[in-house]
């Protein structure tokens, strides 16, 4: 430490500490002294943070459409790699090659019974100064969309989700050599047209009803934040839960000279073409459609009848698109550490947008941009991370995760070896902090929220989550959660950039984001724009100094604790639990199966069906076996056990005697551990046994996914089989990190990297 | 039994008794030589039924609007006696003087910030030849409004029950001279004006939303069957939680002579303005109110975002109304009894609709006329019920079940003395039988249900409802009922003639009716007619034969059988459910107020709120204390005890040593017994202390009411003292029921009719 900054930080520290409650934990992975540093160190972070910084990069960087291959997205690259500079890191643009197809031809007729021709566009607004400059702007399309001219009668499919073909099945309703109608929601969407696909359908409509985003939620833009009968959803279809990133380089870097699969090898782009549209465009399609009145659950808020087809409403879709190479432009600023330089810290946000993307991505990322400027000002006085500290201002998120992806799949020997954590953030807004990430990190995550100020009520932004939680909870009748625990963080599916970072390599990781009262319809659509954000997101950027503050810490702490501060309790409970889930699905599959089949037994579907209507009645299941979870419960049993001395020191805070070097070294690449170089059943590329998106959700999580999965889909006669192998992984994996935890707790040592490296 | 009879019939019991499984239970309340010439009799009498009567009388009944009062209400008065009279019953009209205004004026006008003035009519339709003939139609109107002329902001209240007023609370929004819209749903329509008012409100508007009654849920009149957008919910809106029938003589006969109340004192009739509208007539309105906007149950199917008010719509709201006595005709018809002419047995139906009625009520009251004439034609042979059978043919039910009640209450002493049961019905649909009723009834109309053959499916009408259910109870997760117990029936709560019968007399009721594949909007509509009814309610009148065959078979029985087939152990086993679900109640709100109250010491609500958005936290409650229903558990279960010897004696069969008539002496009353002569708290007239509707949902059954409602609405000062004072009486009452059967069981005699009259 320096020797200048030290009487700074201890005058700071006197003022500091008599804020303090005097009975507070230890700070996680610090001793005594260190903790008193960090707080001070924090507090200079805070003064530095100016929420005007926040207000004028927005302005500037969403000026313009900001997409992948936009001439301001790589303006944009350009100012953030300069200014990273001017802030006194190590800063270089990273580029990679990615096939980003853009539309040259987007048509949508019906041609019967009426005609109509599908507008297509959303319309500039005179109140929305930025929606204004289009030149650039890519119109709605769905990225991935297959090229294709196809004609056939429509069948409205509710969200088109597994679920929703089920119902289908029943009412005799099939899409096969048809066209599919969904509206948004319920899914990630490109869950939709992959099912359609897979039931045959030719071509795939989205559309965002104004039940789920839309007048129904409230007032629309500009009179409110909600979208209007124009604004259109855009995004991405590529199957991510297959792998995200680069469709033509799966597991390797897309730099100029890779060698290239061919788009129509590719198993992650769709099959068939596929388009968004606004609800004023879908109103006519769907009143054209005629046939069975659709279930209660399936009809939106447009003033009519929902029906399900097929027709007598025809369509006609084309789409074209150019299949184009275009340059990702990664931002990488680099701090090095003083005492560790080879182990890293990351922390990182997309910059890509849709259109001008206020919120999504650039709410986040100035956030990010002032937490880096106000480290660089602490740098500035000669102060230096224990830890490097990077940061990523990744390119192409949106399409697929492009940017990230192909960085870590270029780096990804590097990574392993030193990136200890990595903290994501995206969208970002006024309201509540969510958290999602490695159970590993949730204490640490929960003493950071505590340490924050949340601007509206003056309370840490973890109470203020935990209130809402718990109105919320009293107020749907569920049980409130037990005080004294740390506050549950939610495990990561996908959706945003950590998940090369924590499903690919097994990085431990957070996901940080405020939000809940700045809800609205601005998402993917032309009005992203700074002046719905700044009207309707987080006006006077106050929750971007809260994410600043919050992600800031984080990294900071992360940075400079003496223990890396990895608490492996919290992981042992949060298995249970996902351990004691998957029990109950299975035990509760078990019971209903035995009742459905005995009601089919009974007649009593078919009795209970309306003779007028088309029904075909659930045909029996084989019945739910009997599932050994034994495996995977000894090994949490072993973590617990394994893991009680070295958190119980954790807790009481680092002292003078602990050899944290050793400490470090066993614990490390913890999270690594519970990943399979093997991956998950029929995707190589997601290698963490713990957490995955849903193979048929998309975003939303599956934990301990290859069991759930298999349970999931009734794959009885490959479960058991699947059930004990992936479990056996995990066995493997968690033994690694429990004997290590032992060794730690125990004093044991010769431990070599060979042992405790990645297999 | 006649001879002659009895030739035809041992010939039909022998072919009969081969269709009929040898190892059924004997018929409840019969002996084995009894229960065969039962069946016998039964399959003659569904020889006799013939769904082309039914279709004739519905044409012929609804071919003019047929309120009370109406040319065509008389004439089927008239024409319903002279049919009575033509098949062997003695008939005649009974009629009573009620108070039924009629509308004079009605204006509705959106005065600010535009001008709408609403329509107020439903047009006929050129599809619907009966809804052309709308020369003595009543217009849209609610039945006891208060004249008025008002002119007062809007403000939208949801459903206008208590609930929603809360949420108003915590806004901040009063309606104290104010005008409250409200739409249909959530309890029965009369509370939402007095709801309305009892928190300030000047008027009330109530529509028709197309989400509960429109397009939403399905195709529109006359597409399809549901309400189109001019369709009107006419209805009462008399305080009938307080007391049904005439507003001005509660309690006694509103013969011509009788001495009446003033309409200004009357407590039923409403203090306020009450209209209803079309959802083409609501939608401006709706459209121009601001404010907050409408939390996410609140909002509709119109197209646009709903919110709250107050204002800036602004409304004119003008009414007035005829006050006139206008005569109630009830047809009474009676076939006395061969063995025991002073035991009856009475099925009724009411025949006033609001237009022209198809559905309410002429699809029940026609299947009624048939089952009176099939009963004819069995009196022709010379066969004889050995009890009375009467029919009621009630007028006035729609303004608050007037002509019902006011026979009721004319006749109330001989009734008491001789009346053992009630069987209701009213509008009738394809579909599922719904039971309603008296739990010493349940499983008598078990075995009725049982009985009759659904003619969609082939299996038994108890049989297909039992399948329906287990079907939803499957799909909705929840467990199911367990086999080998009786079907539970409803307990009754209000809505139809049943009510002046079992909740103030304390006569055993029934309440029948098929429905739920019939769903559309023709309710209380100008659209309820021959043509709604023959297309989308009951086409070919196969449920109204069913419904015949159902509460026919109830009739016969309850008039043949040996010993009254009450039985006491469905009644216990109801009553501990009953009396468990307030156990859980009272703890669930102890429990709730606790952790609320805890909440609210921390400050959650107030900082989980959003700061931008009024709202006033919760207050603390009283803690919930402890209370005692042991007295009531101790009746059920001395009731338990005690029934079950004759309950085994008449599961097994009536055997020859019975002495059926001294049973009968002991049980006839028994639902009278659970009666108190003080009726519930504030409500004098409901003396039923098992079964009343709701004082806050209207139509909604509340068990062991006094308690119930006491506890639902915190009255905890008075709870305790109410509870055991209601307690008490329920104690006696059971004890006397529970005393009788022991009587019964153990062979006791020496009972007079004082011991086991009514108090």
């Amino acid at each position: 430490m320096n020797r200048f900054l030290l009487v700074v930080l201890v005058s700071l520290v006197l003022s500091f500490v008599s804020f303090r409650e005097l009975d507070e934990k230890p700070l996680l992975g610090f001793s005594a002294g260190a903790a008193d540093a960090q707080y001070a160190l924090e507090a200079i972070f805070d003064s530095h943070l100016n929420a005007n910084n926040l207000d004028a990069w927005m302005k500037r960087m969403t000026s313009n459409p900001q997409h992948v291959g936009s001439p301001q997205g790589k303006a944009n690259a350009e100012f953030v790699r300069d200014l990273f500079e001017s802030w006194g890191y190590e800063a270089s643009i990273e580029t990679y090659h990615v096939l980003f197809p853009t539309p040259k031809l987007r048509r949508l007729e019906l041609i019967e019974p009426v005609k109509y021709r599908a507008r297509l566009q959303e319309p500039p607004l005179k109140e929305d100064l930025s929606s204004q400059n289009t030149a650039d702007a890519l119109p709605p399309f769905n990225a991935y969309s297959a090229d294709g001219d196809v004609t056939a009668e429509l069948v409205y499919v509710n969200q088109g989700i597994p679920d929703d073909y089920e119902v289908l099945a029943e009412k005799g309703i099939s899409v096969e050599g048809k066209i599919v109608i969904a509206r948004y929601g319920g899914s990630w969407r490109g869950i939709k047209p992959k099912v359609a696909y897979e039931h045959g359908a030719i071509g795939c409509i989205l559309y965002s009803d104004p039940r789920d985003d839309g007048y129904f939620r409230g007032d629309v833009y500009p009179d409110g934040p909600f979208k209007n009968e124009h604004g259109v959803q855009r995004g991405s279809v590529l199957d991510m839960p297959l792998y995200p990133g680069d469709p033509l380089t799966e597991s390797y870097a897309a730099v100029e000279d890779a060698g290239r699969g061919t788009i129509s090898e590719s198993p992650t782009i769709m099959k068939i073409p596929v388009l968004p549209i606004s609800y004023a465009d879908a109103e006519p399609l769907l009143a054209a459609i005629g046939g069975e009145v659709a279930p209660a659950d399936w009809r939106g808020a447009l003033p009519m009848t929902y029906h399900i087809g097929p027709g007598p409403a025809k369509v006609r879709l084309q789409l074209e698109f150019n299949w184009d190479l275009t340059p990702a432009y990664n931002v990488i600023a680099r701090m090095e550490g003083r005492d560790e330089p080879d182990r890293w810290v990351m922390r990182g946000n997309h910059r890509d947008a849709w259109v001008f993307g206020a919120h999504d991505p650039t709410s986040g990322h100035v956030a990010m941009m002032e937490e880096a400027r106000a480290i660089g000002e602490l740098a500035k006085t000669g102060w230096r991370p224990k830890r490097t500290i990077l940061f990523g201002s990744w390119d192409a998120e949106e399409p697929g995760l492009l940017g990230s992806t192909e960085w870590v799949e270029h780096h990804g020997k590097e990574l392993e070896k030193k990136l200890i954590a990595y903290i994501n953030t995206d969208s970002n807004g006024r309201g509540f902090l969510g958290i999602g990430g490695s159970h590993i990190l949730e204490r640490f995550i929960n003493q950071v929220a505590d340490d924050v100020t949340d601007p509206q009520t003056g309370v840490s932004v973890l109470k203020r989550r935990i209130a809402r939680d718990h109105v919320r909870q009293v107020e749907s009748g569920t049980t409130l959660q037990p005080a004294g625990m740390d506050y549950p963080i939610s495990p990561l599916g996908s959706g945003s950039d950590y998940t090369p970072f924590l499903q690919h390599l097994g990085i431990a990781s957070l996901n940080l984001g405020f939000g809940g009262e700045n809800s609205g319809g601005s998402y993917h659509s032309l009005y992203d724009t700074y002046e719905h954000y700044s009207q309707f997101g987080d006006p006077g950027f106050e929750y971007g100094i809260a994410l600043a503050q919050t992600a800031g810490r984080a990294t900071l702490r992360l940075a400079n604790a003496e223990v890396i501060p990895f608490r492996f309790t919290n992981l042992a409970d949060r298995l249970d639990e996902y351990v004691e889930e998957i029990k109950q699905l299975v035990d509760k599959m078990r019971n209903d199966t035995e009742v459905r089949n005995k009601l089919i037994d009974e007649d009593a579907f078919k009795v209970a069906a309306d003779p007028k209507q088309h029904y075909n009645p659930p045909v029996k299941e084989e019945p739910v076996p009997f599932i050994d979870l034994s495996p995977i419960e000894n090994a949490i049993a072993f973590l617990r056990t394994h893991a009680a001395r070295h958190d119980a020191n954790l807790d009481q805070g680092i002292n003078d005697q602990a050899d944290t070097g050793y400490i470090n070294f066993i614990i490390d690449g913890s999270e690594g551990r519970l990943t399979s170089f093997t991956g998950l059943p029929g995707r190589r590329w997601f290698r963490h046994m713990i957490y995955a998106p849903g193979y048929y959700t998309g975003y939303g999580v599956k934990t301990l996914p290859a069991v759930r999965e298999a349970v999931e889909q009734r794959n009885w006669s490959s479960v058991e089989k699947d059930a004990v192998d992936r479990t056996a992984v995990i066995d493997t994996e968690v033994d690694r990190v429990a004997g290590g935890i032992a060794m730690v707790a125990t004093g044991l040592s010769a431990i070599t990297d060979e042992t405790w490296g990645h297999d």
